[in-house]
């Protein structure tokens, strides 16, 4: 049975966001979503591969809008341009759309990103709803309102915070994922695990072959506690004051990993791990139970993650000053304060995380 | 001695906007504005034409900033495009700005609109304050927080709500303004009196030479009601429901004449003079008191308005159907219901529509 959890942001009375989650959330949303697409245009915003896949189950969903327009995008972080959401608004445009169209983005967190900005930005605001197609954007990205493309050096550089009318998490979708995407995604789930709800920790402990598989029964409950917990900490700090910067751990090196790598040869989530094993490292120098940090890295260990590539410090060092979650007093890392527990550190020496960096890029697995 | 006004949204105990207006302003604003620059990177957003005529004059007010970086942006319309926002950007990026950076926009109502989405979407955004320099853009387009660019075939249609920190206008700079420039901008005035403030259309009534003269003591009074009224407007309904739709009043032909016409060879304000003198006409039809139309006509007879060129009223009709307000439902028209109040009229034939346009097309002086 799929779940209905609700985001309702500071001094509202509506949710913002209603997420419908689980094996069978799609069947489910036909008649929710029914009103919402009635007498409307709707712009379907998808990739080739995710229409060849999953557009046929799409179909009963979109049924009831008063006119269906298709927009195909390029597949992954390649549709996270300026330019591609500038060639969508001028197609929405001479489609006739209009401020109370509708705008669904059916794929993974790059279309879900870029499909949020479009909706965002065009006529100053319609209402969209997401269908993500990957665990990693039903885990994280379809969630929270943070929208936006890539420039070039900088990801997620440029965007708006828009939270999607509707989020329809179907779990059965995942079956056709490649292992290593479940891995990735599994990262943001450890992730939040560790920090907001230790009984999901334990859930990834034991259930990780069952998930590694994609089977949709046992993806359904984490899938669903992972989105509640990154609910919870959105409805507290919808803008990203020091609540919500608590979901950047791991991201730090992460990003300047992926951004290193030119965000192609890394997976979002595995650099994600890589970082969250980072952030583990500085957060044992200021007094993480040390049987906390053995516990994840264990748990890491049998993700069997992909080797990184031999890297400068310094190089990883100056993409991290530059990372968009910098002020102009410097960068605050997010660790792990204890079991269930994360904290903003400010004015970690740069000499320390040089010389954590060096040990972390030298040690295995670390180098291929 | 400039006036400071207060816009701040519902549910907000602190204002989003304030509003530095008069002779003087900018003096005032530099004590107001230091805390908000110190430490911090300034984006100063301009055109060539503008920072060498008013450059010099905001140095004072930028110099407390830890450090200023100059952005030059085309002058008017032509910088309302998407590739010109994605290039500033780039160049905010590439010069290390951050979430905590400042963005000050110089110029007319296109750098404003320009700036404002710059900023809004930098970093998914970031603080930022205009600087109004022409009569249009401190009466009107600076305030309420509607920003964006323009789509080849529509104008606005990609942008955001960003309401500026601060906007500082300064009636000092409109002495360079062409008779033209202030004739159009009244015509927003006039729109906002008409059916906001009859004292602000006394005032303009009264000193319509000294207004056209470009006389900074003359325009203070007439810049801060009409701030005023808008700041009403928007405070009570931010995100353009049916109250702030209401300064939509001469818009709708007003687009389509600026849309026919390439946004070149009619200004904004002179089309929404025209767009006004049209929506005179549907509202007579509809029981407005015929001397409230006279007096307006007879007022804007004194703007001696550009004619018009040759249109076809289909083509107009067809653009008007476009308009980004329209819902799919079809166009609502904003009316002047009685002197001091507007409405929102739903339902207005077609039929209409083309036959008085059709002789407010063929009617001298409204034919070149």
């Amino acid at each position: 049975m799929p779940q209905t959890l609700t985001l309702t942001l500071p001094g509202e009375t509506r949710p913002a966001t209603e997420v419908l989650a689980g094996t069978g959330a799609l069947a489910a949303a036909v008649e929710r979503l029914r009103p919402w697409l009635e007498g409307r245009t709707v712009f379907l915003l998808s990739s080739r591969p995710v229409l060849d896949l999953h557009g046929g189950a799409l179909e009963p969903l979109l049924a009831p809008a008063r006119r269906r327009v298709d927009l195909e995008i390029p597949d992954g972080e390649a549709a996270k341009k300026v330019e591609v959401a500038a060639g969508l608004w001028q197609a929405m445009l001479e489609a006739g759309g209009k401020r109370d169209s509708r705008l669904v983005t059916l794929g993974g967190g790059s279309t879900g990103d870029l499909g949020g900005w479009v909706a965002a930005s065009f006529l100053r605001g319609i209402a969209y709803a997401q269908v993500p197609s990957t665990l990693l954007a039903q885990v994280d990205a379809s969630l929270g309102g943070k929208t936006g493309v890539d420039l070039p050096g900088g990801k997620n550089t440029v965007g708006a915070f828009h939270h999607p009318a509707f989020v329809i998490a179907e779990t059965r979708f995942l079956t056709s994922l490649p292992r290593e995407e479940i891995r990735a995604a599994l990262a943001e789930v450890v992730k939040v695990a560790l920090i907001l709800d230790p009984p999901l920790l334990e859930r990834v402990e034991e259930d990780l072959p069952r998930l590694l598989a994609g089977e949709p029964e046992a993806l359904a409950p984490v899938v669903v506690a992972a989105a509640a917990a990154k609910i919870a900490v959105v409805e507290e700090d919808p803008k990203e004051g020091d609540a919500r910067r608590l979901l950047n751990l791991g991201h730090t090196l992460g990003h300047a990993l992926e951004a290193a790598l030119g965000y192609r040869d890394l997976r979002h989530g595995d650099a994600v791990a890589h970082g969250l094993r980072f952030a583990l490292r500085l957060a044992r120098n200021r007094g993480l139970d040390p049987a906390v940090v053995e516990r994840v890295e264990a748990l890491l260990e049998r993700f069997e993650l992909p080797a990184l590539p031999p890297l400068e410090p310094e190089r990883l060092l100056r993409l991290m000053a530059r990372d968009k979650k910098a002020r102009e007093s410097g960068l605050t890392w997010v660790l792990p304060a204890a079991l269930g527990r994360g904290e903003m550190v400010e004015g970690v020496g740069e000499a320390e995380v040089h010389e954590e960096l060096s040990a972390f890029l030298a040690e295995s697995p670390y180098r291929a």
